[in-house]
This record gives C-alpha cells, structure tokens and sequence, in this order.
C-alpha cells in the first residue's frame, strides 16, 4: 500500500513497526561504510599480478628505448598513451597521462586556467571579478569541491535521463561570458548511472559559448565499468567536437584508480593537440616528469584495451552482485511504498535514490546513529544544498555481500521511518 | 702561466692552440649530456631490489592496517611518516608524505598560497598588486621558474661560502610585507654544493619579516647525499625555529628521487603541526591520496634510516669518482691560467664554476657545438640573467666516467678558448 493513500492511524501503526524494528537494527552497534565509491577488497586482490610484470632493469625500458626509471617524459611514455589513447579514441598528441590522480589533473587545469587562463583566453580566469560553472545536479561531489575552493560560482543543471538539461546549458553558455566551464560524467553518471544519449553529446560539441574560453569539463571516469551484458555506450566527445570545429572546446579526463588501483593507477588528460600543448608548457613548471614506472606497469599488466576490458569483466563479476542486491532490496522493500525513488544503472559505481522531498538528511541521520555511513545528503549537489533534500548516493562496492545486505536493511527501514515521520508531520 | 699576464702574442698562440685542439674534438661528433641532475644508469639499477618487496596482497597493509590498495590516508601512511620523519628530524603530525615530485609539492604550495594564503595570511597573496621572493643565486633554475610563472617578483641575494648574505636577507624581509618567501637548498646547495653554517640557520630562524606571512621554502633536495668522509652537516631548522617561537615560518621539502628514482620516488613536506594542518585541508580538494603502494614499497626496502644511509654509500661508489674526475681535470688543465674558479662540493649533484666575466654563455655555446650539452648559462639565476655571465653548472653523474671525461676535455679546451677571445676582445 502507498504510504500517501495511508490514513493517520494506519501510518500511526506503520511508523510505530518501522521504529521498533530500526531500533532492534541500531542495537546490534554495526558498523559499515556505504559512503564512497571505494572498490572492496578482493577488487583489488584480482590486480595483484600487476606487481610481478618487471622481471629486470631492461624490462623498465619503454617502446622506444625510454629507462622508465630517470627523469623525463613530462606528458607520459609513448607505451601508455598508445593505449589509453585507445581506449578514449584519441592520437598520442592529443593525450597526457599523468600521476595517480584524475581529480589532481582536473585540479590543476582550473588552477592553471585562472592563474594563466586556457588556450585562447583573453585573460587568467581569475582576472574577472567572478566566473561561473554549470553543474549538472546531482553531480560529482568533488567536482563541486573544486569550484567551491576557487570561489567558481556554481549553476546547478537538472539533470534529464540522457545527460544535463540541455536547453537550459546551451542558454547560459551562450549569453555569459563569465561562464567559463561545466562539468560533466557522461557514463554512468555520479551518482545516478546515467548515460548522456548521442543527442546530448551532439549538442555539447555544438555549443556556442559566449566566452570564447569556455571548456567542457568532461570527466570519463566510468568508461568501462560495465555491470550488465547490455551496457551503455556514449560519443567520442572529441570527435563531434572536431566535426563542429570545436576541438578546444573540450578537456577528457579519465583513470584507473577503479581499474587497477585506487591512489595507486593512472590518471589520463586528453584533448585537442593544442589544449594538449598549451597545457604542457604550462605542466613543465609544476613537475619534471610523472611516475612512468607505474605508467609502464600498467602497459605490461593490460597489453591492450582488450586486457583491459577482460579486467574489467573480473570486476563486474565481483560488484554487479552487489549492485543486484541493492537492487533487489529496493524492490521488495519499497516498491509498494512510493516514498522511493531509484535508478537501475548499467555501469559506474553508485545507486542515486530520492526520497520524499525534505527526507533525505533524515535517512542518512538514522543510517548513521544505526551505523550506517552514507555519503552526506546534499554532496551531490552544488555548495552541499540539495533543494529538495531528497537524493541519497549509495555506494554498493566498497561493503562484502553479507554487510552490503545489513547496511541495506537499515537503509530501507530508516527510508520508511523518515518518510511515515515526514507524513505525519 | 696566467691568462692574464700574457702578451698579446702569446695570447694569440694561446687561442690558435685551443682552436685547433677545439675543433679537432668538434669532428669527432659526440653527443654528451651535461645538462640535468640526472642520476646513471648504474645508480639507477642498485635499486631494483625496491620491486621485489611486495609477495602478497598481506604486504600491502601498513603497520596500522591500512591497505595501501585503496582511497585514504591523504596526508601519507603513518609507516612513510616515521622512515622520513626520522630522516628530516621531525614528528608524525610534522610532515605529509606526497606524490612523486617534491617540485610539485613546491609548486603546489605556491599556487595555494597565492589562492588562499598560508597560515597567519591576511589574504590570498594573489590579492596583493605584486609579492615578492628572494631567490639566493645562483640557485635552482625551477625555483625561480615557479616564480617566473607565477608573477612573482624575484631579488636576488648574493651566496657567500656559509649561505645566503643573511644581512641582505635580514634587511629587505623586515623592511617589506610584500616579501612572501625566499628559496633555500640549505645542504649541497644547487649549484655551488655549499652548506650553510649554523649561524646562518639560526639567524634564518631569528627572522623578523615584516610579513606576518612570509615563509622560508627550504629544499633539503640533498640531505644525505654526502659524497666524502667528511660530509657536511646543517642544523635541523624546524628545531632551530621552535626556539624562537618562529616554528610557522618555514616549510621544509626534500624527496628520494635521487635516493631511489627519479620520477617514480616518493616527495615529502614538512614544517609545524599547524601548517600541516592547514595545507591538508586545502590539499584535501586536490587529491584523494598520493601513491600509498610506492610509499610502503619505499618503507620496506629502506626500512629505516641506516638503510638510507647504506643505500647512499652505494650511489656515492658510483658518483664520486665522476666528482673526482671533473675536479682532476680542472685542476689538471685550469689552475695556472686564472680563467675559472670552482668549488669542491662535500655532496648534492652539481660542480659550479665561475668563469671569466662574459664568458660562460660562449663557453656553454661552444660545447654545445662540439656535442655537449650544459645547463643553458644564466640558468641558475633568476630570470635566466647571471648579471657577470659567469656561472656554470655541471652535472657530472648522468654519463659514464669515460663519456664523462670526453665531455670534460671538451668543456676544458672551451673555457680556454672563450677565455682567450675575451681577453683578446
């Protein structure tokens, strides 16, 4: 039955069950994590051999005669970006590949783009009295981090099905010049799992921006994390740019830290061969050259994209259950209910749900005093303010099965809880 | 006989000499490499051991149970905290253990400050029209780049054979707030190899800058890279400033890329609990962690300080006899003429030499063009003016002894040369 065809004493009651058995949870004194897109330990078992691929000294030298092992290389080794240039569809000039963090090279190319601006900026950024970011809502809670450390006023954007309303994104960029940039997940969205459609992504290689140094921020972390046989597929965002004369349009990032290693994989930057250029120059002053041991032990372990799409197939088959549970305890735990809204993601690492509006800090209070961390209600949105209190992010990875299930268990009944509270008022 | 003394004939005869065997060396065609403090081949292969640390997934868990694996410990694992703690003389809550670049690391806290201060800053120094640093030279050529970048204004201070010309110092930082900062390689300074005495550390720590901000970045880049028996030593400037209450003024850096690799070493920062503290919070936004595999992989093999120590009785093997060899050579070739003056450093990478005024960008030419590359001339001051154009760095542990030699018989006979032209005019 729908709590909202309920009347008083029928919530009265449900609320009164839901109470005793969130109580009875939060006297076990649990404690479990859903609260980042942490991969779980036997993930990471599966990457072990990843550590045995150097046998000597000569097997630290590149393709091309690089010793992996001194100075140099400031944009990566050719090995590397031959394959991850592969596997984001672009040339070896159109590639960097950098240290261990993706969020680092993000990081650094606002920071570099105000202190000296980007390829074709009539000034640094920071030289105007305020920029602005479009932020597709529920977003990346880092992404935010970013902007709000820099002092970036943030637009959210709703997100649609298929990608950031784009309406409204090609109005803004195309009447403020102060717009300088938006963020975008275009595969299996954080946290919602969405897919941008071939439309979308035709649209953001169309847009006119009124600043001529506007950059599409677009952040592929998830691009073969694939959790079911029908995944989803997005554009090559550089190629529709190339086809509109809009290559410098767009800056691709992307990395292994949920592949191989978290803190311990490869970031990748790419772009047009210009932005790759103007960026270099800038780089060279910041670091001397990245880790290319790592970079190469990443080449040796995958070979090639196929290495690492059956890689990714060993992940799949230790997080897709894990995905199914949640799932599986959403529908039978909610689906009568209609306090509950969620998404069936084909890829990527999270479950959005929205609650009843102005439900969502409540839930994860309850998880929290049961013991339950879930990431904090409102991350997913700009400045940490989601105007309808509603979206929770679920991180399924991190838990094993047999706690993932506890943790869910405490979840639905505290989403029960808070909404016959909300309705009771 | 000197250079000096001679008639204009013998001078003559002098030049013809040097240009005959000069150009006899330029149709040899050789291609040596001078230029950077990059360590050999054979330097680089003593560390190979450092790959074979791990055996299973259980080595990869730190001495408090941390998987080095996955996201976490932002500020370093607690293992890399002791080993380098205990190097640098300095507590666990007074260091972070970064990613493969103390440069980075360097330039980082730069670009932090300009955007949101340090510790005691009124505001961001990007808010003020122009700041400034001193910049003792010669000096590191990418400290004064990050300035350059930056817009930072650079005075340079001159470089006695004790450290920096402290009454210069003294006197413009408590005469202007504008002055930030001042860059220091405070043991085997690059280039001059030279170590400041105590005195000169304790009156850095007895500065009374007008800058309530100001900071003294000092890069101890060489801190056990002693390459005689009798090694210099510096006092510990965090101790040295926590005796006059002036503990926030310094940051300290240093890295093992010149202990196990370059690129692929682990960077560390350190300085009061305070400033760490302040600069994990905003280092937070850029990264979720550096590298923790290559900071365990680093802790295992060294395991503690000794193992340091010996590690670097096994590069001093290598290095010091191609230390040996340049001062052989320039002792050989150079000590009667009175063309050039040299140092014999106790440790660090670098031999400098002063040569006659106006003479070192045609000295670095004409080695250039006989197939030896030296760091450009001017280099090593900032803005790339070495206002006598005198000073030159070698860089004698990248190529072999035999290479070496060749290099310097070239860098001899073009000293000669560019000697003789000048006194010529």
């Amino acid at each position: 039955m729908k709590l909202t065809d309920m009347n008083k004493d029928q919530l009265n009651a449900f609320e009164q069950a839901c109470r005793n058995e969130y109580e009875e949870y939060k006297a076990k004194g649990m404690k479990l994590d859903m609260s980042r897109g942490k991969p779980g330990v036997d993930q990471l078992d599966i990457c072990m051999p990843m550590f045995d691929v150097f046998t000597n000294s000569a097997s630290m030298i590149t393709e091309d005669g690089i010793d992996c092992r001194n100075y140099g290389e400031l944009t990566g080794i050719s090995d590397a970006k031959r394959l991850f240039g592969e596997l984001l569809g672009v040339a070896s000039d159109e590639i960097i590949i950098g240290g261990n963090s993706s969020l680092a090279m993000m990081y650094d190319t606002v920071s570099r783009a105000l202190s000296h601006g980007v390829l074709g900026s009539k000034q640094p950024w920071n030289k105007y009295e305020k920029i602005k970011f479009l932020c597709p809502a529920p977003g990346y809670d880092r992404h935010f981090a970013i902007c709000e450390h820099f002092g970036i006023e943030m637009i959210p954007v709703p997100m649609n099905p298929d990608g950031p309303d784009m309406d409204m994104v090609e109005k803004l960029v195309s009447e403020n010049e102060t717009i300088k940039g938006i963020w975008c997940v275009p595969l299996y969205s954080n946290p919602e799992g969405i897919a941008y459609s071939d439309e979308v992504v035709r649209r953001f290689a169309n847009l006119s921006p009124k600043a001529e140094d506007f950059r599409i921020f677009w952040d592929n972390a998830y691009c073969v994390h694939h959790l079911t046989d029908t995944p989803d597929h997005i554009l090559n965002i550089l190629d529709e740019c190339k086809k509109t004369g809009k290559e410098d349009m767009v800056f691709i990032f992307a990395s292994t830290s949920k592949i191989s290693f978290p803190g311990a994989g490869v970031a990748i930057m790419a772009g047009s061969a210009a932005n790759m250029k103007q960026i270099t120059k800038l780089m060279g002053i910041q670091c001397i050259s990245y880790d290319k041991i790592n970079q190469l032990r990443h080449v040796k372990y995958f070979k090639n994209v196929d290495g690492i799409m059956a890689h990714m197939a060993k992940h799949r088959e230790i997080i897709a259950p894990k995905f199914r549970l949640v799932l599986d305890m959403l529908n039978d735990n909610m689906q009568d209910l209609n306090i509950l809204e969620w998404n069936s993601p084909n890829g990527g690492y999270f479950i959005s749900v929205n609650t009843l509006d102005g439900c969502a800090k409540r839930v994860v209070q309850l998880c929290r005093e049961a013991g339950v961390v879930l990431t904090a209600a409102g991350a997913t949105f700009p400045y940490g303010i989601d105007p309808r209190d509603r979206n929770i992010r679920i991180a399924p990875t991190y838990p094993p099965l047999s706690e993932l299930e506890e943790a869910m268990k405490i979840f639905c009944i505290s989403v029960k809880l808070a909404a016959a509270e909300k309705l009771l008022g």
